[in-house]
């Protein structure tokens, strides 16, 4: 430690959330954290880097509120209540305007899920973010993607294709956005992590993930991690009005079926359940839709409105560098 | 994910240490992990950029280690016992051949540890490594910083300076040190985390830290927490032969005193617990120096053979990118 990054840890103490559970916080050689009984830990790890992750011209608040949120929506998918954060924060010089903005995008987000930053480091290289949350599950009630089974229905939250909607346009017009697509900006830059909606799908759901890499190819993990196929049809994916607005309809569905970087749930779950999961859509406020059903295979076959199988003409979302 | 991602996934996969307590390691959206009972958990992050932690000269073998090394450092300087990690591991390109030394290194060091590689992802930037390590401490028990009394002796373990020698002769002489500093090179590229030895001063020491910034910042550190001042003998310092051979008298005393990235551990102890000590010094093949002592005040007061304060010419350790 430094003394520019001294004063950078100082900086960030100012912004944490404060929870019983933590022993020990920032200022020591690691955190020390209670742990609750019959829970068990979920730890995932996400990175963020500029110019692959997000655009140079990104805001240091959207980039705080992305960084937690990438890794907030894994917690989600597994349906684990969120803990405690690490960050590594890799800065080009100590630039405390930027630290405060990043730190207000961050810190809206974790105040809204209770998550408190307990370590982490900054150093000096190019920007990069990289965040570990810890969440807790009930022993055995975590979300998988291994357990979908023949018959299931498949849901989806919110709608797909904004955000990847977003970063073509603006590598379309020079990196500018119309005013009429702030809505789809901020599904890019401040993406919702379902984190409400996965604890209620605890117990309902058979399998879930979250979208980062696009619709068909998050369906294919749950299909190869559950040994199973799936038919989704088009018609059914959601889009949002700024969508519909936005693009044609074929570009929009290429963005709906492969598009990455939505943050929303995708999960399975019987049709005796669709009841309990039109509750929850009520209860968590998250719009939810049937797109399709798992069957015998192991492919994801996306079906287009005339009944015939549709191939998108790119695979799947490469983010933002590989366009 | 996209294809190089998955890739580089299924590379790491095969160099995982295998731990009963992992539920679900890396395939999810999060690993799932099991807790003992009566424990409280430990979690430190460390990153390390190219140019800036390792000179660009150095082998993924190397990176791999040290990356590791680092972050069991200090769950060492907290008497835990290391049970996971995540990785986030930033490359220009995907390289097998980097990625297999990198994993070489990386898995050596882990396999010692018996932690277990449980997530994290691979992104395409600027080599950045960004570690997460989790341990496991019985409740109460963890060494902190904030717990050195007055009184109390001032321990450090091995030998002190090596590192930054040998990062200061790479740089004397254009990045080659010469055959005879390989013992120092090994220290800076290949530092062993004082795992076993922090376990054993739980309940014998008062307060730990690694020395990773420089003997006498990082004492300073558990002053600062613990509201004490410290002395400490110059001449008690700790030397390896290798030290005491490339380098003369006045230019090691600074190197020892303020050079960083020794990952040693600093502790301080009752005057009481020196027969421990020694018998922990023996148990775990762990050479232990007395350096100096716990006194009224703030600050560490270094002393010179001659009784006078010694004031070094740089104030800390700065890292490889600031010298």
């Amino acid at each position: 430690m430094n003394t520019g990054e001294f004063d950078l840890i100082q900086q960030i103490r100012r912004h944490i959330v404060a929870r019983d559970d933590v022993v020990l916080g920032i200022g020591d050689d690691a955190a020390l954290l209670q742990l609750p009984a019959n829970r068990q830990l979920v730890v995932a790890m996400d990175t963020l880097n500029i110019g692959v992750h997000f655009p140079r011209n990104t805001t240091a608040a959207d980039i705080g509120w992305k960084a937690l949120a990438v890794n907030l929506s894994d917690l989600a998918a597994m349906g684990a209540e969120p803990a405690w954060c690490t960050l590594s924060l890799s800065l080009p010089e100590a630039d405390g305007d930027w630290l405060d903005g990043f730190l207000h995008g961050f810190t809206a987000l974790a105040r809204q899920h209770q998550i408190a930053l307990v370590g982490g480091d900054t150093t000096r290289g190019p920007l990069s973010v990289c965040v570990t949350v810890h969440g807790l599950v009930a022993s055995g009630e975590a979300l998988r993607r291994d357990g979908a089974r023949l018959g299931d229905d498949i849901w989806v939250s919110g709608s797909l294709g904004d955000a990847a909607a977003a970063l073509a346009l603006m590598l379309d017009e020079d990196g500018h956005l119309q005013d009429g697509d702030e809505a789809l900006r901020q599904r890019l830059n401040r993406p919702t992590p379902r984190v409400p909606l996965g604890r209620a799908l605890r117990g309902v759901a058979h399998a879930a993930i979250d979208v980062s890499d696009g619709l068909l190819a998050d369906l294919q993990h749950i299909c190869t991690a559950s040994d199973v196929g799936a038919r989704v049809q088009l018609a059914a994916l959601p889009a949002s009005d700024a969508l519909l607005r936005a693009v044609d309809p074929e570009r929009r569905q290429q963005l709906q079926a492969t598009g990455g970087d939505d943050y929303e749930l995708l999960f399975s779950a019987p049709v005796s359940a669709r009841q309990a999961i039109e509750g929850i859509a009520l209860a968590t406020l998250t719009p939810l839709q049937r797109i399709g059903g798992i069957v015998n295979g192991e492919r994801v076959v996306a079906l287009a409105a005339d009944g015939h199988e549709w191939q998108p003409s790119e695979p799947g979302y490469q983010h933002f560098s590989c366009r």
